[in-house]
This record gives structure tokens, sequence and C-alpha cells, in this order.
């Protein structure tokens, strides 16, 4: 049985935690995943998985929220930042999966959007698909493609406050730091009550790369493992813009590179941050936009926030590592569970 | 019986056009179409497709070309942006088609690329895809989702140097200037024999927008028109790095605002370009990498590539309008073909 | 004597000019200038000044505006533009000048700034100065230094409603496609009477590059001009972010293409975009900013703040061309005004 | 006597130092400084100066080097940084001053520029100078704008390979973490032989965010220090291209996270990454520019450079903590060095 990194007695940084620390702290925002598990034959072994993140509980479409993006790495497939970083908004649930099943995942989210709004496409324009990835392909027989258009409309319709963490949906057959990782949340809350929760897909990094736990060498060959990637969705209740939102993304990088991450070349490290305080409808008879105040950059309030998204986000992966079970996929390879007797020095 | 801008008699610039006036006049670049025309009924008639381009004869994956992106408006759903953006190098053909088809020719090109290169996913990473589009779906039934991904490795398949253009492959359901648009090239050979190519598929602006032709006030009502896109894509044989790519990228953007286009809000305005003059392997034993010796920045060579971008990109987007045929689509409505009698005050 | 683009009978585009037709029709934006004409001897020529563009009759400082920017082409030397990036407001004038009086102009606003604002650098942190430059060391013995921080102190103190246009200020030793360039102006109300001015430094281009104008030889070698470059402003009064300021600001840069700019490699092609529709005050007790209603980036009327910006960029750079004066510079060489007579075939 | 951390038993990662441990044991490099200590009274005391970054020992205008920059938090004034993103060139020193003096040491290296080479501004075009900056107006009365133009030559006349660290040049009168910080340097040496180091002027941060160090309480009040900022420099003999050299400037904004840093709103915190491997020659006569072999992308040599970075760029803050003796400015305040008794528990 795993269990999260403070129930181990460890924890991160100073900020306390939201009720759950998980990105659901941040009210309105729910998680869902598909997790695919089968065994066809030694070479094709699927484990694999989508995972959903809604920004809010309307239709994301017609009330978009403010985004934004950074590209620490930018190795990925990432798609649809072109679009929130032109307009500072996400209108669409942010999909996480395999790096061979964004077609896949794109479709099934199109479709559900279509299903959803019927204007789009007909008498309103298109709908902006985020999805986000990591190659899984050390454990997982990607080439097999089994993640499909139906697997993306369920994680979205699994999405719930109460969210599973570790070797689940996208987070299936994830390694990170030649360990077993997965998905990952944390929180925060600051003053005035809002909260900052950070989801990770965490898929990178070397067993040295680790801080604050001792060396073990694998029983495998590190040289194996695909170079691997991290994606980290930061969400929040504080009233930011699309400006803002890519400076609180940035400060997620801070909390990746605090783990021992020296962000490989082959690591697609990217951040989506956004902010559900306000939504902008998508249909108005307004040529302005009202907007409600939002936080000064220069308030205490913001450097909190910063600092909030720095703790969150290491802490998100520390419980990656902590929640994952260990997992055996293709071709006879297992991706071992961090021991917690390793954890027994960080802090000291 | 359509023709091209300088059938006409009309022509932009001032440097020599290359053999075809194409961008497959760069040696090795090679452009494929599938067309997509279904009448099921008044609200469900399709007219689409899907365009490749292909940066040179070879394994794309295991022989990479330089390349680089430039958007001047984001509002769209080009994906594979942030590697291109990151490494420097695009691995895959370039593929065109309408907003809602991206996740099936995005699927279809991974599968094509799967089954040319057995490697990806199982003993090296993964490939980034490239995909841009245009939003088709003032004729074309856009949620139909007719496009599949086989339809992709068609396109990759019907590659060639003759090109076609016009309201076919990804053009076919396009409007430009509130007339039909679709797909436009045009070439420009510069000193030392380098060639520089466009490939437009063009879907933006109002009939008042285009310059040199006089204001028809059109049959339909053009706020119905959604606001459109272009993607441009520049090909060259002169050895330039990503970042001098991202140079011609913009001048690209010139040529298009010399149509006359305002680069409304809603049109997703997007420059790929890359360079196989060299290509870099994906395979390599070395840590180093030899690069050939590439365009000096201050040379005036590199001034004349870049008013080859201007030019071809102008050009390639005046040919889409003029090689475009009228082209009924969904609910009765008619995109007509640019009448040749309106060009006769260009250049006067 | 010399006139605007207008009083010659030609015009740009189609939207309404402010009354001025300046970038000072937009409420409370000021423009100053310093010339300095100066004959030491033959090699010593001084053709050079500063221009100061004030966002607002207040304290730029403690009442900053939303801004954003635009690098069509970076090789330019302009100051400020991390922070502008960063924090989207701009909280010093906007200085012009030559390349090589950057530092001077910076030392004398800063001083400016320091007098006016006790508390910078005491109680409170530092103030970020803008200042743009076009090297115009064809004509002016750049290298004699001869802009001072006193200079700079007194364009800002010279700052008007009623600002001349030309061989003035910064622009007094410009050069613009062969011609003698400088300082032009222009502007356009849109809905809701939101007026969107710019004024340009235009240093840029070859004879043969402007469009509309037969080519006409110039008496001296082109190549012995510096490749030039142009710094664009542009104001409005319409409540607009700093993202969609940034925006704005790629439509300037489109607006430059039109004059037919190739944007040559040694060109600093920069755009500086503000809105003064609403001000951040820089000392604030609360943690949160209330901001006005602002312009939804969907309306009709962002179009038309595109369109305006495209417009009247384009014509500010030809009021460069028709407003200067021929003026004679170091080494015997003279920048000849551009003949009216060449324009009689504008827009036929 | 301060000594470098590592003096004191302490180390930072795993990769080798070079010879000194300092940025100049990258060949070529060299580093000058000039400090500005003097007493007016007590509200004025100056406490600031110069530091100069030499790429290289020959002319760096004649002779280029590839750089790029990473702005992590852009509340700085740091200039030259458009053209370096453009080109991927620098061509001066890197200087470094206090935020009030950008200005002055501007003015002083170009006219040292100037001197040192009678083109620029003549017979070719300008001079990009890149000045970084930190706010040292805690200690130093920074409104009585000490530095001049004369100690930025001074500087660049300085530099040698035996540099000095601590609080000395640009780093005189900079507070990081609460307590003295200033100049600090170190470097690594990977695969192949080549150096990767780096220089900070640091200028950020509170006590209690400094990791490994157990909080103590300061006697005074940190809200009264600006909120800083750090600039980075990174050097490399590494064959790298501009594009590489961002994705290096990254991976120090990593570095400087591990040391606690929240990268608070008003930190400018600011990379500037060059090689000096080869140069890039100002004057040819070639329409093409041979390159040397660069680092793959993909070599895990690259990703040797990037724990480099990371690693020196961290261990350059400490050694700025370290090697920075207490010092007395202005109002009476002190900026304590840390002791080093405090460090006892890092790392165990």
């Amino acid at each position: 049985m795993r269990c999260k990194l403070r129930d181990l007695g460890f924890s991160i940084g100073t900020l306390p935690t939201g009720e759950r620390n998980q990105v659901t702290d941040v009210p309105g925002v729910r998680v869902g995943h598909v997790t695919i598990r089968e065994d066809m034959n030694e070479r094709t072994v699927i484990r694999t998985g989508v995972t959903a993140v809604l920004p809010h509980g309307g239709n994301w479409f017609l009330e978009k929220v403010p985004a934004a993006c950074f590209v620490l790495n930018g190795f990925g497939k990432t798609v649809g930042l072109v679009q929130v970083e032109e307009l500072g908004l996400i209108e669409s649930p942010i999909m996480l999966t395999n790096t061979f099943s964004v077609g896949a995942v794109w479709q099934g989210t199109l479709e559900y959007m279509l299903a959803m709004t019927p204007e789009i496409g007909d008498t309103t324009g298109s709908v902006n698909i985020v999805v986000g990835e990591c190659n899984d392909s050390y454990l997982n027989t990607a080439r097999a493609l089994s993640v499909t258009k139906e697997h993306a409309k369920e994680a979205i319709a699994a999405a719930r406050v109460e969210m599973e963490e570790g070797a689940i949906g996208a987070g299936t057959g994830m390694m990170c730091f030649g360990w077993k990782g997965g998905v990952g949340s944390s929180s925060r809350v600051v003053s005035r009550g809002y909260t900052v929760g950070a989801l990770v897909v965490s898929n990178f990094g070397r067993r040295e790369e680790l801080r604050f736990v001792p060396y073990v060498p694998p029983s495998f060959d590190e040289r194996d493992v695909p170079p691997g990637s991290i994606m980290m969705i930061v969400a929040t209740d504080a009233p930011l813009d699309a400006r803002q939102l890519k400076r609180l993304a940035k400060r997620a990088a801070v909390g990746l590179g605090r783990t021992g991450s020296c962000v490989h070349h082959g690591s697609g490290d990217i951040v989506i941050a956004f902010s559900n305080a306000y939504t902008i409808p998508h249909f108005s008879d307004s040529a302005l936009q009202p907007f409600p105040p939002l936080v000064r950059d220069d308030a205490p309030l913001m450097n909190e926030l910063f600092q909030a998204a720095i703790e969150a986000t290491e802490e998100a992966i520390w419980n990656s590592l902590t929640m994952a079970e260990t997992t055996a996929g293709r071709n006879g390879r297992v991706g071992e569970a961090i021991p917690y007797s390793l954890l027994r020095r960080m802090g000291e």
C-alpha cells in the first residue's frame, strides 16, 4: 500500500496544504483517470492511460479560464499551446497521455466538446484542445497505440474531486528518477484563502539526480529508459491574468529543479497554469469584458503564490514517486516503486 | 479553367521565380493532396482535405531538417511547434488540413512514420508530428469529422513535384478575402541559385481588405464566414539554421500583410520555415555534429532570401485565389472564384 | 515647405484620422523634440536629436500604463523591453534617439525621473527607462556622441500636443528608402471614439523597395547607408491589457511591410504599444488591483483597432518621408527629400 | 578573511571543478572589477561598482561570440538582449553594475569599443553593448549616481584571469538571502575537457528562503531590502550555437532555484550564456560562414553541460555569500556576512 510523502513524515516547504493536498483543492477543479493495463505477450504489454484535468464544473468552451504555459524544455508534443499563448485562455479540459496517443486523445476530447456544445464548428468557430504527453515506452508498448478516443471521453467523464495518484491514468507507465513515477499532486493555501494546486505526470531523470535520496544502482540499464518528460499543471483560484499565470508557471519549473532534475535534453518539461477565479464567456454582445480585481504583481500575496507553485510542484513530484506502485512492463522490464526506507534522510 | 497570377499578366516583386513557380522548385520538396468532396444532404456537404509537404525524399525522422516557426497570430491549433522551437528541427512531413481534423491527420502521420521507422517508440524515443490547420467550416460540414487517418497517409504517398493548387487538398473548402481560397504556391530564385518556395493554405480576410482589387459586395453575409487563418510554409535550399529560418518566417508574414490582411483576431496566421540544404541525422555515434557553412546574416544574400520569402508568400496567396474554382458548400453557400476581370487594376 | 501625405491628396486605408492625424490625438499623449544640428567640419556634422513620447500628463512612474512590444527584427539596441515584457507596463517616457546616444538619453531620463519622484531608489525600488534608437550615422557624425543627458531632459520638457514631424528630434539625421526620413505620425479613430496613434522614426530601406513610387536612381551609393531601423510607437486610449497590446504591436509591423520594407538584416524593426485608458498605481495598500472592462478580443472593435494600427503606422511612415526636408550631412552627403511628383502614381 | 564554499568543506553536485573554480577557467574569459566605496555622510554612502566579463582576449566586435539569454523573471533593466536574441551573438564585454548606473556603464563601454574599433559608426554600423544590473540601494546611495563611464572602462581594463569574488565590483553593495551577497563564481569540467563557468551578482531573497541553513532572524526589517535580482553569466568553451546556449541558460535558472530562491516578483533573474569555442568575424567577403562541429543536442555531453551549468550556478551563488564580507552602508544599515557556522548542516 503506497502513500503520500506527508504520510511518511516528510514535507516540502513551509506553506500549509489544502484539505486533500491535491490540485482538486482548488474549488471546481476535478481530475479523471482512465488506466489501461493489458498483457498481450511479452513484447506487447500495455501500461498507459489518460488523465483529464477539468478547470471548472461548467462548459469549458462557453466559460473559458485565463491560462498560460511555460516551456522549460520543449522536447515535447504538447498540443494547443499556440492559442493559449495568444489568447491567454483555455477552453477545454487539459488532457494528459502518452506521446503516441496525442492524436487519439485530441480526437476524443474534440468529440466530447462538440457533443457538449453544438455551436462549435457550426455557428461559431473552432475549439482549442490542450493535450500534454510523456513517453511511457520503457514499460508500455507505445507502438501498439492502444489509447483510443473513447478513453479520452471516459477520462473526462470520470473526473472527480477525490482523485487518485501514482501509477494510474496518464502516469500508469511512467518512470521518474529511475523509479516508478506517475501522477502526483499537492496543494498550498496562501493569504486570503487562495489555493494553488499542482498535478504532475512525472517521467524524467536518472537515479543519481534525485536529491536527498542515496543512490541505489538500478537493476537495469538506465540508458534504455527514454529521456522522459514532465507535464506540470498548476491551478489556482487566485485572480490572475495570463501574463501573471506565465509568471506562476515559471515558478513551477523551479519546483522541478529542486527535486534534482537536470532538465535533460530529451525531457519535455512543460508547465500549464490556469486560474478559475473568473471565466471569460465565449458569447457576449458587448465589446468590453469586465474583469474582477486581479492580484497586484507587487503584493506580498504574489510572492506567496509563487512560493506555493514551487512547493506544490516539488511535492507533487515526490508524491508521484511515493504513490506509484511497482509496475511490470514490456520486455520483462520492471519499474520499481521507490523504497520508503530511502527517504529517511530527507530534510535532515 | 483557372490559372496562376502570372498567367494573367501580373506578378509580385522583382526576383525571378523558379521553374514551376511552386514550393517544389526547392529540390527535394514534394507536395501531396487528398481532396474530399461529398454531398450527403444540404447540411452535410464535405469540402475538405489534406495536404502534405515533404521536406525531402528520404526518411524525415532519420534525416531531420532545420526549421523554425513564427506565429503572427496564434488563434490556431497547429501541432508540433513546441519541439520545432526547442530543437530547431522538423522530423515529419508538414501536414495541413481543417481545424477539426488535426487529430486524425496527426494519427495517420504518426502511423506512417512508425511504419517507416521501426525504431521509433521501441529502441528510440518519439517523433514530433507537425500539423497545421485552417477552419473551412463555412463551406465544409466540419462537424462531420470526415477526414480520417488514412487520408493523411494518402496525402503523404501522393506527394510529387508537379503539385496542384487552388480548391484542392487542405484548401478544398477554404475562403480568402470573401472569395474562394485554397492552396497557392510560388517561388523565387536568388544568388548562388538558392530557391525560396512558399505554399499557403489561405482562409482569411474580408473582401474590402484585398488590395489592388475593387470592392465587390458579396452575395452573402461575410459575418457568417469564420474568421479564418492562413498557414504559410516556406522552404529553401539555402543553408540556414533555425535562428535564421525564424527570421525568414517573419518575412513571410510581411508578404501576407501586403495582400491587405489586417490579421483579424480569429485568424491563426502561422509560418513554418525549413531548409533542406543539409540534414541532421537522428542516429550518430559522435558527440559533435558537423554543419556546412551557413549564409552569413549580414550577406546581401540574406536580404535576398528575405525578399524572396516576402514575394513568394504574397504571390502564393494570390495564386490561391486565382487558382481556386467556385465551390458550392453546406447550407447552400457558395465560395465564388475571384473574377479575373477584377485584377485588371493591379500594379497600374 | 513640406507637408503630410494627406495634404498631397493621398491617404492610406479607410478609417478616419483623428483631429491632428498624429499620435497626440490619443488624449494625454504628448511628444517633445530636441534637434541638434551643428557643423564643426566636413567630417563632423551633427544631425541628430531626441524625441520623447509621454504616455500621459501625470507622473509615469506613479501611474504606469499597460504596454507591450513586438520585435520584428531585433538588430537594435532598444532598452527597457525586458521589464515591459515581464510586467506589461511602461513607467517612463518612451525616448527615441540615435544608436550611439542610448546611454546619454537613458541617463538624462533617469535623472528626470529621479527628480520627479524622490521615492525611487530611496524607499522604493528602481525605474525602468525605455529608449529606442536608429542609426543616423550616414548623415550624422555619430561617433562625436553629441547627444547629452540634458538633451533628453529637454525633450521631455518640450513635449506638447502640437507635435512636429520630419527631419526633427530623433529623426533629424535618418534616411528612409534612400530618401530623407525622420519622424512621422498618423492616427485613426474607431468605434466608441477610441483613437489609435502611431509615431515612427524611419531609417530603413532602399529606393527600389518603396512601393507605389517609381525608382529614381540615387546620386549616392546606397551601400554606404547603414542598414537602418525603424522605431514604431503605437498609442491608444482603448482599454487593452499587455497581451492585447502585443497583438496591436504585431499589426504595426504589417503596416511597415506594406510600405515595401523587406525588413533587412541590419534593420532593427521594433514596435512599442501602450494604452493610457487606465493606469496602474505604483503605490497601493491593496493586494488586488481593479481594472476597467477591457476590449473583448473577439469584438469587431478589436479588428478595427488592428486595422487602425496598420493604417496609422503605414501612413506615419509616409508622413516621415513627405515631411522630411533635404538635409546635408557629414562627408558631403545629402539626404534628399522625396519629390512629391513621384507620389502622383500612388493609389491609381 | 572569507573563503569559498569548498574551502569550508562543502560542495555542490558531482562534476569536477576547473582549476580555479571560477568562470575564468573557461580559456580566454577574463573578469575585471571596479569597486567604489565612499562615505560622504550618513545618507550618502557609496557601496557599488562595476564588473566586466570579457568573452575572449581579442576584439569582441570584430570577433563575436555565440550567445543567448534566458529571462526567468524580467523585473530588470538589462540592456542589449534584443539583439542577442535576434542574432545569437555578443560583441561587447558583458558589463554588470547597479540599476541606476546602466546608462553610465553603457556609455563607458561604448566609448571603449569606439576607441578600440574605429570602423564602428563610421564605415560600419553600430555596436550592441550588454549591461546587466541589480539594485544595491539597500546599502548603496544609488541616487547619488556615483558610477561614471570611466569606471566602466577601468573595469574592462582591469580584467584578468585571477578574479576576485565577494563584496567587490558590481557586487559591492548587494544583499542575498538577507546576508551580504555579491560576486560569486564557480566552474565545472565535463567530457572532452570542456569547461562551463558561472559568474553571478547575487542580490535576491529572504533569509527564510535559503536552503540548508537554519533561519537566523535578521537585526533589520527585511521589507526594507529592495526585492533584488540576480545576474547569471554562463560561459563555456564547448561549441554550441545560440539555440543551444539558450538551453544552457535555462539550466542556470535551475541552479538558482536550488538555493531556495522563490524568484520574487521584484527580482530580475536573468541569465546570459555564451560560448567562445569559436567566433564569428564581423567582416567577411564571403556569403557563407563556416562553423566548427557543434555538440549534438542528444549527446550525453549535452546533458553534462546542462548539469554543469546548474551546479556551477548554484555554487557560484553560494560563493557570493561565503566570499562576501560584512559591509556597512547608508542609513546605518549593515549587510552581514553569512556566518560559516550556519553552514555546518549543509549536505548532511
